[in-house]
């Protein structure tokens, strides 16, 4: 009598999961202004009434979105502790241009113009904070800062300059011949600044 | 005999200019993808052939305004030598940071993705080449560096940083209470770090 209620959750679960796989193709593919409904609903090979029934609209497609990027992003920078405290960072900042140049799309949706993460009382804005304190963590394991305030100040400073690096290197624009080696310049530029 | 043809070209360059007005007023409004003929000739008053004979075509008109623009900023930040060489420093990025909030259409025009920078053989990308050179000449006069090389990675770090703090706040996502005193943190992280 219980089992078949447990079994049909599982299954919704599943097909949620599905769907957003689903979305995610859409986004890597054509960028998030192609991500609707419809094209949601073809690409996962169901009725647009079930992905609406899910997600309600375009924007709730976008916000789940902005979720899971986030936190595929927060995995991705949580390095091991196994290192020492300034090459896990360093380690972090490179897992982070790596992502963003893997899923330009993804990452765009997430730090772009339009960003849900703009409304400070979102879901969303909650999950970037997230990302944002372990950056954080990272920088003040090898820093001495006077307060958390201070901490958050290197914090956002850091983030501007390896978002600056990877969205140049992403535009094209760059003028230095190997961006990735640039980027190293960056990590020694903050970590200098940052220990000076 | 000779003084029509003076006053026609004279003219002919003040339609010019005048068109070209009327599409950054296009661009400033609406963003670039509103930057056509059409909407152009509407703005200025004058038929669509009369921008189609100066610009060609919609592309035409981007490079056209990603000229403009980057002269604009390259004048932003060509700050008077009247100053400290570390203070002069600051100031221009301060002034690009301005020009870039003040302007943010422009901005992403020629630092977005899609950007016509991205043609390296192109004059826009002459004109790019142009702006980043002050910037280098800037941090060359209070940094030590071993070679032009290293300059100039020193240089593609700086302009990382800033575009991203810029590129950060346009979209409403940073994580600091005050982004023109993080901004200042950003400058003194940088100069810590450029002279470490």
């Amino acid at each position: 009598m219980s089992t078949p209620p447990v079994r049909r959750r599982t299954a919704s679960h599943e097909v949620s999961a599905a769907l957003l796989r689903a979305a995610e193709t859409v986004l890597d593919r054509d960028g998030s202004d192609a991500v609707t409904i419809r094209a949601v609903a073809l690409a996962a090979e169901v009725s647009p009434t079930s992905v609406y029934n899910r997600f309600q609209s375009k924007d709730g497609l976008i916000v789940a979105l902005a979720m899971r990027t986030l936190a595929q992003l927060a995995e991705a920078i949580d390095v091991p502790v196994d290192l020492a405290p300034q090459e896990r960072f360093r380690q972090s900042c490179r897992n982070y241009r790596d992502f963003a140049l893997r899923h330009p799309a993804r990452y765009a949706l997430i730090f772009g113009s339009g960003s849900p993460l703009e409304d400070q009382s979102s879901e969303v804005a909650d999950a970037g904070r997230a990302v944002f304190t372990i950056l954080s963590g990272l920088i003040g394991a090898f820093t001495t800062v006077a307060t958390e305030r201070d901490l958050a100040e290197s914090a956002q400073a850091v983030w501007s300059a390896i978002h600056g690096s990877v969205t140049i290197e992403q535009a094209g624009i760059g003028q230095t011949p190997d961006l990735g080696s640039t980027f190293e310049h960056v990590l020694d530029l903050l970590t200098d600044g940052l220990t000076a």
